[in-house]
């Protein structure tokens, strides 16, 4: 015979033991203690519109080193009173809220998703979505706040090396643009929208990724790609050269990752700064 | 200097070489020719509730053994199309308007996506989604309509053998009930919907999994996995025997998969039936 | 305290209540129980060279309806005995080994290990490995053995629409030739080697990959590919024209996927066959 | 008709342009340029004994502000001349030989592979394989030399709050505990075991995974979990309590994540130091 809630109800008003209140075996405070890999639906601004996708969330709080643990439920329930109403703004909130329920000194999360934004094809103008990869990793204690948000944005990449040694044609592939930047959070001046990374990255590529592509629209990127050669290095340069003046922008990092047509491994470029 | 988009309009009027249209070097009809690995958001009936998730797309027509390739922007176009109104009918639409646009012989479809449904614990009430991974794969010809709902239901399983053998304790772990039926598609009556999968995979699990779970909580559930416990065989026939005799379903498999808790592989066990 | 071995090694001797032995409560015969997802070291024949890699492992047998549950240690006790001498016969002779462990009717598994093949660049001729990743899918009963072998050939691919409608260039990428075949069993002479499947996959495609290659090497694979442009549909049909009609091979499917680089979503077709 | 390698191979002597020799558009140096994702088969010292293993590897140089790019060829081959003889000091070697071919700055490779210890079950002694997931990240420039051995060993933990507030059972689950060390690398006496630390997160679990248990064994692991049970905030205490007093690290990072049975998301816990 199994339990049955209405059995074990009455236990719910007198308590349990608080296992997690007591004395840890060894007095050693840590960072981060937490829930991670859970995947939740959210709504997140994208450009004043909150867009419903699903997140992969870790989130946690660090552990004075006279107590034994956290109380991992509070992270659900508090991601569960905001998950409707997310963006930068939001994710701090969410933080502040963990914050007071857990009584620590610090919050962090990690909050992985996609966005997808409509792109319309460059000649024949028909539209579908494509998705862009982000991420939100956040730190709010008593004393500071600090946000770092990162995009990976696809990008056609076309070898300036094999064009040029080549009598006709040029290897070319599939490449990924991520930008990380921590943001200023200092108010509306300093904000970043998503639509200005991605047209970073997409100008530094050979030619942008479209979803849906008559043969119009082929010839274009065909071309278009042929004329604006990259190596991962040129394409982390030219983003990195724009980002690093920027002066909402703390910090910066640029990673360039092309899956090369020629080989099964894949080749990238990187470069971090910070003001 | 790169190539605008104002440059090569005018092509787009006049037309370009239709090489999908040549005959192919070796005279062999193709199965299936399209797009796969498509990440798209989408709106999904959840119990006549329309829900935003994010979908993994594989679209595909079969080609006649005269033509050499399919225009794979159709599969894009089409899908667009119907991405926020699909559902188990709104998918075998989906398919007759790709049959359609590409004037194939079959189209099919395999669309993977979370669903999250809101969970109350046992005994706190507290409320927050848990994921359901979902599977539909479609056939769609002039003659014949099939599809497949597979969806993956997480559980908690305890070893009875453990539990036996042991004087106190039972290992226990993270288990997967996951449930593929051939459905009819012939009216109301045969309609099947994703929460009466759940509720027959969670019955056969040792405990139901629920995301937040507060201390009252997860003493019931603990005390509940040790009274009910089940190996994965036991697991997977007592959902097959629930489902072979359902006369909504054409053909079934069930498959159940133990992440082990005192091991680094998995245990699993599976049957498959059709009437 | 903890627990010691010494403490509870007599009742290694005196035996333990046999659960899997019991009845089951629903008696239906499953059709597989066993493990999954196990990594394991093994050696496997390559040419009649034994390669040392890491396999993925799934190992099960099938479940009369009077018997509760395998013992899923004896799985992992007859990998171990054969780990290190695996080909096609090996694996055979490791399913009869598991079919007289477990008293079974059928056993089954599936395999999964790269192979890596040393390769020299076309022009430099210098030499490095390529990742080939292979399957191998058996089940052996008292009256019947099978035995499927898939393997999956990177390849570079370039577009015939995107060469035609251009007036320079031509979208190009990675892509994977992916055969799967039947084997006959019943004998040296059809014996199929993974070489034989590297060559056909890769004369399908529009040039090799390779690992290192230098200038002189990517000029070559660069005019190569544009030499040879290919669909999905070409090579899948290419490489299914010359299987099929081996009479070494019961049944077959090949599945060609492109990484677009003009998309984030793949292009594949596919075509299965049996004699 | 193909290109042929005889065509082209005169080219090879000649010489090609060196577009990677040219000056970048943006003076910018880069942090690093490479290659990623490339699997590769290693032989990789495990106390002392060369073990066959599959890696992912990453290997990467800094670019200079005057000049474009890296020569990506350089790094397989300086891998493939290492890849067979690897371990702590043998990746040391590899990153030498990378600065010389490329003449940089500074090399940086990251290694992911597993290892497989072979380990006997606590009370039936029945011997199998067990996987231990490393990675080795290292950077070596003319003037410094630093390397990070990360392992990841499975454990089985079983929560202290669910033992302490349920009448029987307890709620048990796969572990990881994940070490990083950053080692001295001035001799002998500094060196690090893997051994040593698989031995240092076992006992920080509940229990150890092994991966061949039978009943006896299971009888053992079970009792032995529930005697000793520990949150993701104990194991993480256990072992970086150990391993901060450790003369031989520079600095490390425990984390322990634990795949929660009563859950479909992780509980994690972790802390970073240096000396």
């Amino acid at each position: 015979v199994s339990a049955r809630a209405g059995d074990l109800v009455e236990l719910h008003a007198f308590g349990l033991p608080d296992v997690q209140a007591e004395q840890p075996a060894v007095a050693l405070a840590l960072d981060e203690a937490g829930i991670s890999d859970l995947r939740y639906p959210i709504s997140f601004d994208v450009g004043g519109q909150p867009q419903r996708t699903v997140a992969t969330v870790a989130l946690a709080a660090s552990v004075a080193d006279t107590v034994r643990g956290v109380h991992m439920s509070r992270f659900v329930e508090a991601l569960h009173e905001w998950h409707d109403r997310l963006s930068v703004e939001g994710v701090l909130a969410l933080l502040d809220d963990v914050l007071n329920r857990l009584g620590a000194e610090t919050a962090t999360v990690a909050l992985d998703f996609p966005v997808f934004l409509e792109r319309t094809a460059p000649v024949s103008a028909g539209a579908a979505f494509v998705p862009y990869d982000c991420r939100l990793q956040g730190e709010v204690s008593r004393a500071s706040r600090s946000m770092t948000l990162t995009i990976r944005v696809p990008v056609t990449s076309l070898c300036p090396c094999s064009r040029e040694i080549s009598d006709y044609g040029a290897h070319n592939q599939r490449g990924t643009v991520e930008i990380s930047v921590s943001l200023r959070l200092d108010g509306v001046d300093a904000r970043v929208e998503l639509g200005e990374l991605i047209d970073l990255a997409e100008a530094a590529g050979s030619a942008p990724i479209y979803t849906a592509l008559k043969r119009s629209d082929e010839r274009f990127v065909t071309m278009n790609a042929y004329e604006n050669p990259a190596f991962v290095e040129d394409m982390t340069r030219a983003v990195a050269d724009a980002l690093r003046r920027d002066e909402r922008l703390l910090a910066g990092r640029v990673r360039v990752v092309n899956e090369e047509s020629i080989h099964t491994h894949n080749a990238y470029a990187s470069v971090a700064w910070h003001r």
